[in-house]
């Protein structure tokens, strides 16, 4: 991994890239922004991953449209409302974002991508949103206070502000990759209530681009879970505008394994980010299981111990109750031998093995308290001799989590 | 259902079972109860049903071992530990229980079933168990005191006893079906942290019983989620000694429809009962999902609904967000017209529609209030015009619920 390097700029790191976001009124006051744009200088390859969800908010179904061409370079997102179950209206809503990003520029419609998040089934003020597109064209930055002011404003009950950005060196050129993420809660693997954009300057093939977005994907967003619940709206959306004048990357090239790792370390990295900031989370968790035949059998039983709200529960309480971990691994839907799982809790303050062939081991609470106090906890499985290994993200169930999703309408 | 009569007495409803329960000091002091029995005083017929998970705790497997036979006629239970990994000696200690019964009543060791409940991978105090095998045998009792006694042996987390009873006609003779049941949190369809024991002194051959509880359960216990986890020790066993003295009730007659539906309006009863002593839950919540081709399709659309934390924690804070509704349909996996869908809050105030075509209606955010600041609340879905329509019933996420599991090791 030392070639490498992390950066600051998030979006706006590679070349040619700027962002802005302003307040146009979708939010009601305090004026906090709520419409973001993005905007690369010069014309972008492109690959995207939406929901799984079959409930698919307006502005997923127009940019999924404007996807196939594989050539988005603007992307305009505001927060305050998911334009989700909006009927017409709403495509109309997402179309004519579109539409504005493409007047502001001289551009394409169909190079805009649009994305939105919120409450569902709440109309979207497009009336707001055309009152304020020119100032949001004349907010863009190139600078991390592009960045940021993009960020912000597709923001909802996130605490924290998501992003980051990575060089590599490809035959001598520097190569940046930057990206910013939203999502703290209904989250689930395979992309829930999570706005991922990403902005590359390498020169690469839409084909190569496509399938290290669908690796890093896989490997990081989709192993994250913080509820269970997938949403209706999310997006991950990479570009390349090709800036860095590199050598063009190829599928299955040299340079494209590099371009791969950086992305998925940079995605790895937001997924961290996202664990440690959802929803009432006061702890990141990571479930990492050994010794499993394949990857799919080791992510089930990661997954399932993730989800658990029992695992949950008992990490917010610093509770070392490893029957409760077995137990999820139980009911994961995959075979394995109880009589071969081995289980230890750890953080920066050691590591704790508790069970072992399925039974318990003598431990020492008080140590396995300390351990679990930290707010970085890892949960090794080993279920046997398998080379696979897989890890998930999530974090703990707190009463912030239910403060959150049942006071407020988010 | 005029036909079915509800009576009191639980377990001991039904002519010639007895029950009792002693504290043999599994669980620390306070001194309550942790050893349970429950006996017929005549042979019996029995039916089971076991936990889905693949981690079986020692009393599942060797309680599968004897249902084989059919024969069970009396159940031992202790809560304060699950005997789940805990090796070759947590066997040892579910078969000596057994045998313990058995040598009490001079009756076979394979005639008696053996449940426990509690912490996972804590060895279980065999000789605490052994030393009261006599009190347990000699607290039997024939009337509700017994039932009550042996409830409050097996509660771990749950605040209320729940169980109940039923009467049925058959031919002239009366026939009375009681149960018991334990379970608050780790409760997810299939049977989780879940023991529920049925008698009945029906005459009935035992492929019938068999039948009447698979179908019982699959309407009842299996449409009943709490917090999504599946335990290691869940059973649901019926146990018939045919003292009623009635016609024997065989497969498919109209006596075996009258039965089953008893048995079926029982379990639902106690279904109910569970939702609303779900760890830290202050609602009960029905989900009904109407205008389905097929049970199983509206079975998953219910189940995703009710077991979404988001809608969970909407529901705890009386938010009408149907979003939430709409947004758990479409990760169910089940294919639907979101265009069809609707969807109305309800109460013992009132029902308030919030979705209609797939799109938000306008309704009283005060109405909405009222409705949802009750105990109970339906959520009704309708998705489309085929026959079928499933209710799932769970409860609301609170803040107790994580309370109930951060801070104590259950």
């Amino acid at each position: 991994m030392q070639n490498i390097k992390r950066i600051e700029g998030g979006v706006c790191a590679a070349k040619g890239f700027r962002a802005g976001g302003v307040w146009c009124g979708i939010k009601a006051s305090p004026r906090k922004r709520d419409l973001a744009l993005i905007y690369s200088e010069a014309a972008c390859v492109s690959a995207a991953v939406f929901t799984t969800n079959r409930v698919r908010a307006a502005p997923v179904i127009v940019t999924q449209e404007h996807c196939k061409g594989g050539k988005i370079r603007a992307v305009i997102a505001n927060s305050g409302g998911a334009n989700a179950c909006t009927g017409e209206s709403g495509f109309a809503a997402a179309r004519r974002m579109a539409s504005l990003i493409a007047d502001e520029f001289a551009i394409q419609e169909r190079n805009v991508a649009v994305a939105s998040t919120g409450v569902i089934g709440v109309p979207l003020p497009i009336g707001a949103i055309e009152s304020e597109a020119s100032a949001l064209a004349n907010s863009l930055r190139a600078d991390v206070s592009g960045n940021d002011a993009a960020l912000e404003a597709i923001m909802t009950t996130d605490k924290r502000k998501k992003s980051g950005a990575v060089e590599i060196d490809v035959c001598g050129r520097p190569v940046r990759i930057g990206a910013m993420v939203k999502g703290s809660g209904m989250i689930h693997p395979n992309m829930a209530t999570m706005l991922c954009f990403i902005t590359t300057d390498a020169v690469i093939e839409q084909p190569a681009l496509d399938a290290a977005l669908r690796d890093a994907v896989r490997v990081s967003f989709n192993r994250l879970t913080i509820d269970g619940d997938t949403s209706t709206n999310d997006m991950v959306l990479a570009m390349a505008n090709g800036r860095a004048e590199n050598p063009k990357i190829v599928l299955g090239d040299e340079n494209f394994v590099l371009f791969s790792e950086a992305l998925r370390a940079l995605c790895v990295e937001l997924v961290r980010q996202m664990a440690r900031d959802g929803e009432g989370a006061t702890k990141l968790i990571a479930v990492t299981v050994r010794g499993v035949p394949d990857e799919e059998t080791a992510e089930a039983l990661a997954k399932s111990v993730a989800l658990s709200n029992l695992v949950k529960t008992a990490i917010f309480g610093a509770d070392a109750n490893w029957g409760r971990v077995v137990c999820a691994l139980g009911y994961a839907g995959v075979p394995f031998e109880l009589e071969r799982v081995s289980v230890a809790f750890s953080s920066k303050k050691g590591s704790v093995s508790v069970c072992e062939n399925g039974q318990a081991l003598p431990f020492s609470e008080e140590n396995a308290k300390d351990v679990l106090l930290e707010d970085e906890i890892e949960i090794d499985v080993r279920v046997a001799d398998g080379a696979s290994a897989v890890t998930v993200w999530g974090c703990d169930l707190s009463y912030d989590y239910v403060k959150i999703n049942g006071d407020y309408r988010s």
